[in-house]
C-alpha cells in the first residue's frame, strides 16, 4: 500500500557511527564518530542511547530548531530502550514503533502522513543500533567470539535522526509504501539477507504497481542491509519472479564497509544501516544534482531468537520511502 | 498532543482470553476463552499468537469482512512476535509498534489518523500478552514459582482486535493524545502501578488542556493496568499536583479480576488488559446507552530487564483515545 505525500519534506538529518563505520568508505560524511565502542558509557547498551540521543541533538542544532512536534523512534533493542530513553530525554509526544531493520522507513511513512494530513508540522524520526548489543541479544556476546559463515552481516553501530515537516526544503519525501510480512522458511540465524530479498522485492514490486512507474523512473534504488549475498539473491529474484532487471541498484549494507579490508562478512546491517548511508552519501549526491529520485528501502529480518529456538523460521518486512530533489 | 478525528468508527472488537480472565468478573463478555494456558500449542509463544490470530479471525468474521487496508500490532514479547506472526498470516500491509501495555491506544491513534486523513478506509488494530511468556521474559519463569510482593500486578492472558473505518458505526473514535515518556526513578521491577500512574496523570492533564474540557465531560476515565495500588497512586497524584478528583474513574487491572478471590496480587496488567475491559464491557455499556463518553488510557512501563540489571529506573509512557457514542 503506498501513500502520496504532498508537502513533506526532508529538513535535515545528522547521523553519529562508531570506529567500523568511521573507516569505511563513508567515514568522512558522518556528523560524528567515536573510535570506541563503548561511547564513554560504561555498557553498550548506554552507549548505543548516547548515538541516537546525539544524533537527535544534531539534526535539532542544525536546524536551529529546539524541539519537535513528535519522536518516532525503534531500535533492535528489546523493548526499544534507546529509543524510550531518547524520548524520555527529549521530552515530547512519542511513538514507540519496531519492524528490525524496516523500523527507519517506517517512521518516516507514519511522520509523512500525519504531517501531509496536516495533524502534526514536523517530527523527528529515529533509529539506532550497536553491534555489541546486537550480537549479545540476538546470537553471541562477541567477547565470545565465535566464528560465522561468510553470508553473516554485520549489525552496523550508530544513531541516525531526520528532522521532516511541511516547510519547504531541497528534498521531498514524495510516497511511501508499508510492506507485508513474507517468509519463506529460512531458520539461518546467520544469513538474513536471505531472508529479507523476498521482502524486498515484493515492496519494490508494491511500490511500482501502485505509482504506475516503471523501475528505471529512479536514479537509484537502494535496500537497507541485505549484504553482498541478500543483494545478489534480491537481483536474481526480481529478474526471475518479475522480469524486472535491477541497474541502477545498491545495497546500504554493501556501501556502509570496504567488503575487502573490513572484517565485516558480507556487509552492513541493523536499522541504523539504511539511513547512515542515505542521510550521509545518498542525500549528498542529492543535494549535488547527481540522482533526482531515490527509492529507499528498509528490509527487516522479524528474527525472534526464543522462536528460532523453537524451530520456527524467520519472517520478514520491508518498506520503502521516495525521495525526490525539489526542482 | 491530541488529535480530533471526524469520520473514524469502533466498528467491531474481538477478545480471547486465558483460564484466568474467564473465570474472572467479565469472563461471560469474551468471544472466546480457553481453559489451559497452552491454548493447543506446544509452547507459550505459539499459544499467544494464537489467542491474537483468533481474535483477528473473529472480528473480520462478526463483520463478514475478509480483510483489512492496514494491520497495525504490538505485544509484549521481544520482537512483536505475536503481531508478526498475525501479520504473516494476515498478509496485509503491516506496522509493527511497541510501547508496552500503552501499545493497544498507540496503535488506535496511528490507524484512526490514516484513516481520518483518508489513507485508508480501514485497520485491525491488535495486541497480545501471555502471563507466562511476560513473566519469563522479563522476571523468572512461573514454574520456578518464586514469591511477589502484593503490588505486583499479573499479566493478562489474551488477544484482542478491535476493526476500525470510516464506515459509521454506533461508537465513534473522537479523538487521541500522545503521551511522553515519564521516569519519577523507580526500579522495583513488581511495582509497575506506581511507575506508570505519573504518565498516566500527565496524559490525562494533555488531554483535558488540548481538548479545552473538565474532567466530567466524561462518563468513565479507565486506565490500562495500574492495578489496586498504582489506581490509588493516581487519584492522589491527580489531586496533589492538579487538584483534578477522578469520581468517575476505574482501573482496566482492577476490573478484569476478582482481586479478592483470584490469586493475582494488585490486579492485571499487559497490554491486552486495557483491550480486554474495554472490549468487552465498556463497549457494552456504550452500546446499552449507560455510559456516552468513556477516555481510555493505556499505560506502559518501558520495562528492560537488561536495563534495570544496569542499575537504570524504569521509564513509562500512556497513550489516550476518547470514544463517544453516536447519537
Amino acid at each position: 500500500m503506498t501513500f502520496k505525500f504532498k508537502n513533506v519534506y526532508l529538513n535535515d538529518v545528522a547521523t553519529v557511527t562508531g570506529p567500523y563505520e568511521k573507516n569505511g568508505p563513508l567515514g568522512k560524511y558522518f556528523d560524528k564518530s567515536y573510535d570506541d565502542m563503548y561511547f564513554g558509557e560504561n555498557t553498550f547498551e548506554k552507549g548505543e542511547t548516547k548515538l541516537l540521543q546525539e544524533s537527535i541533538d544534531i539534526v535539532l542544532s542544525k536546524l536551529k530548531k529546539e524541539t519537535t512536534d513528535l519522536f518516532i523512534s525503534g531500535d533492535l533493542l528489546n523493548q526499544d530502550v534507546s529509543s524510550n530513553l531518547a524520548a524520555l530525554k527529549l521530552n515530547v509526544p512519542y511513538l514507540g514503533i519496531y519492524n528490525a531493520c524496516a523500523t527507519s522507513m517506517e517512521g518516516l511513512i507514519i511522520a509523512s502522513s500525519l504531517i501531509d494530513s496536516k495533524k502534526i508540522n514536523n517530527a523527528i524520526c529515529s533509529v539506532s543500533s550497536h553491534n555489541c548489543t546486537a550480537e549479545r541479544q540476538f546470537r553471541y556476546p562477541v567477547e565470545y567470539g565465535g566464528s560465522k559463515p561468510k553470508v553473516t552481516t554485520f549489525t552496523a553501530t550508530g544513531g541516525a535522526s531526520a528532522y521532516i515537516s511541511n516547510e519547504e526544503s531541497k528534498i521531498k519525501i514524495e510516497s511511501g509504501t508499508i510492506g507485508k510480512v513474507t517468509d519463506l522458511g529460512i531458520t539461518d540465524v546467520f544469513n538474513m539477507g536471505a531472508v529479507m530479498a523476498p521482502a524486498a522485492a515484493d515492496t519494490i514490486k508494491e511500490h511500482l504497481i501502485d505509482t504506475k512507474r516503471k523501475i528505471d523512473y529512479y536514479d537509484l534504488i537502494v535496500t537497507g542491509d541485505l549484504g553482498i549475498y541478500g543483494k545478489q539473491i534480491l537481483m536474481d529474484y526480481m529478474k526471475e519472479e518479475f522480469n524486472i532487471e535491477l541497474n541502477k541498484y545498491n545495497d546500504c549494507g554493501v556501501m556502509l564497509y570496504d567488503l575487502e579490508k573490513q572484517d565485516v562478512y558480507a556487509g552492513g546491517s541493523g536499522p541504523v544501516c539504511c539511513p547512515l548511508v542515505s542521510y550521509s552519501v545518498i542525500i549528498n549526491r542529492m543535494l549535488k544534482g547527481e540522482l533526482n529520485r531515490v527509492l529507499l528501502l528498509s528490509t527487516g529480518a522479524l528474527h525472534s531468537p526464543t522462536l528460532v529456538n523453537q524451530k520456527m523460521s524467520i519472517p520478514a518486512i520491508c518498506h520503502a520511502i521516495s525521495l525526490e530533489v525539489v526542482k
